[in-house]
């Protein structure tokens, strides 16, 4: 019953702003397709830049979620 | 031909047992689900505690399943 | 806008003949059903023996895909 | 207020039975002078052995554990 | 008489603003019980959501501190 | 004298049942040819599956046994 | 011809201001010196204090840049 | 009676040619002594270089092979 | 009874003459406050360097010592 | 006299091709200026897709070289 | 012809005096029964330690030698 | 003003000696053509072995210097 199973999927949010920018428009953006996120972890801090300056900063994130106990949910291995 | 392709997908199990329960317990989920389970990886062991006493064994888990040679499948990029 | 958010997902790719072959085929098949692959990275090469010689070559694979921006998609947490 | 800040120690249970009942043997014995053990995560597997069978088991233990928020405690560093 | 020795701690720092903001909150913390704080190391990143939006961001951090020279000081093992 | 030197060999011991029974299997065979076993470490804990349910658990250890200080031994390299 | 050689080099930014600060003063410093500047990986988090409170925070980073193909330069191994 | 033991041995294939041929050369060597070789897994790409081009490539392998049920076998710790 | 509990403590031994010194002089302090020291693991070895020569050696040691079994103890979250 | 010292340098290598021929191009681009190349290493093996095949294979190389024992050299650090 | 195949072994060396001392005695044991040793590298620095004061300093080191190509040996799996 | 940049280089120094001083003999190397040398980090301990004895430690080592504020410098990249 509350022995729940999780599912982790790995996403890349980018920002032009900063670190904590990116995390939160890739959850964001995770949020839009998938119910019951539970937590993060931060796996890679990278970015790329354009004439000496910071273009974007993309940040690796592992994202867990909770899988409905009674679904038939396509989720599992997705 | 034999050449397959298999997707990794990533999971928690877990369980008020011990961690070989969290694994049995992770995996039925995920096979209710997914077809062709082939293996699993240990990822990661933990738990949380409530009153010094353990409440969720919590067991990461990769888990390999082989794709369909002729499938149209969603489940590639899942 | 240009903030995209990017899916990372794991397959094994296998071969009979070498390593670039390996990558080469899984990535054939992962691009049947994903949209918009950006990059790979290796996370391990195996292999397994029958009679003394190499069987499979087994490479395993992260491979990153862009999210759409407007799609309502199931793909995020696929 | 619930920002709160927690410790993380590392301790070694044993046992002669088997891995779960390391880590709880850990556990139950970081419980007689911790209060507020919140998760455990395992670090290590190992054991001893004597004449070719399993002496102990030894299961290494990062075990986190919240700090008051307003006490002079001598906990933070210990 | 200047071949210190430090002691290395481990905390988690948490903030409902950002990682910045986390690893401040956790030192403070640290630093009401614990003198000559000389340096820190950021192990991990992670947080948790709550309908889709990060409810906390939870920094690991390992802290070091120089041990006194001459005290009898119950501090080297806390 | 006392200042031994240790030879440390890998295995995989597996097991229907679980964890400590694939840890138990292995060490029982490596102890039919191999004398003065000393500690083992588990460096990866994985698994196959068949029609969805776990068919052996496969335990990965590495053993180390004292060599004899005076033996001409052929086992330094085995 | 597009087949590019990148030179990967290692710097550590620092400042009183925060991660993403100590990020692009790092960033600044190399562009000084160094041309088509194309990507950075964060290699560590550390920081120090002075009396509890955290006087630099201090951002190891890798950072690539590709190297001319036909120049004579003395950058490759530099 | 199906819960097999694997020994796991380390070589270094070496090649002038490039790293395919350099598994298939140190598996060809250890299938000369080794029987049931079982699977491969490379640990490490290496090379040397003599005047600016590559004389070998060296490749470190984990090697698993299944030690026999009732052999008195000194194989276990080779 | 002998199923014990063990604590890990993290420290930094300093020298100006060398690792093995270092080493001793980390272990000599923690051994000041802590009985029952029972083994140590090197995490890292570092220094900092004045005028291009080594100033200090600095070696980062886990510690481990044996709980009382039947303390009250303050020292299991220390 | 023999008591050399090397440089450790990173670079990545990229190739159509494959794997092999990315790290050939990497080292010549880093023999064109730099003498005494001994040997490298590959820490990543990475690549770009562009509609669904692989357009640019990136291989992670360190390359070790021998200094000079009487320059002045400016490589030292480089 | 020189495409040689090599051995890695793994061992651990032991003395009461220091680091670079049990690494020679563990190459000195291991030099005994394997010839054509070529390489060492240096694994774990660990020890014991007895009233406080250190008993042994345990090295663990992996050790390369070469095979013969053309012996029959027994010592390709060893 | 002081948030400066770091640059870190990676050497490897050996010596017939010992580990100590492989590392003197590199850092000694690198300090003839480097100014502002601050710390450095052990990152490998290895060795080659000529007739069963030690013939080189070799230890490789991450060095870190300050980069002039002002410099036009073409360090650091180098």
């Amino acid at each position: 019953m509350s022995e729940h199973t999780y599912r982790v999927t790995e996403i890349v949010g980018s920002s032009h702003e900063g670190i904590d920018d990116a995390i939160r428009n890739g959850l964001a953006r995770a949020s839009r397709t998938l119910r019951q996120l539970d937590w993060f972890q931060v796996t890679e801090i990278r970015g790329n830049l354009d004439e000496g300056t910071i273009a974007h900063y993309q940040v690796g994130l592992k994202v867990g979620f909770r899988l409905e106990d009674d679904g038939p949910g396509g989720d599992a291995g997705g």
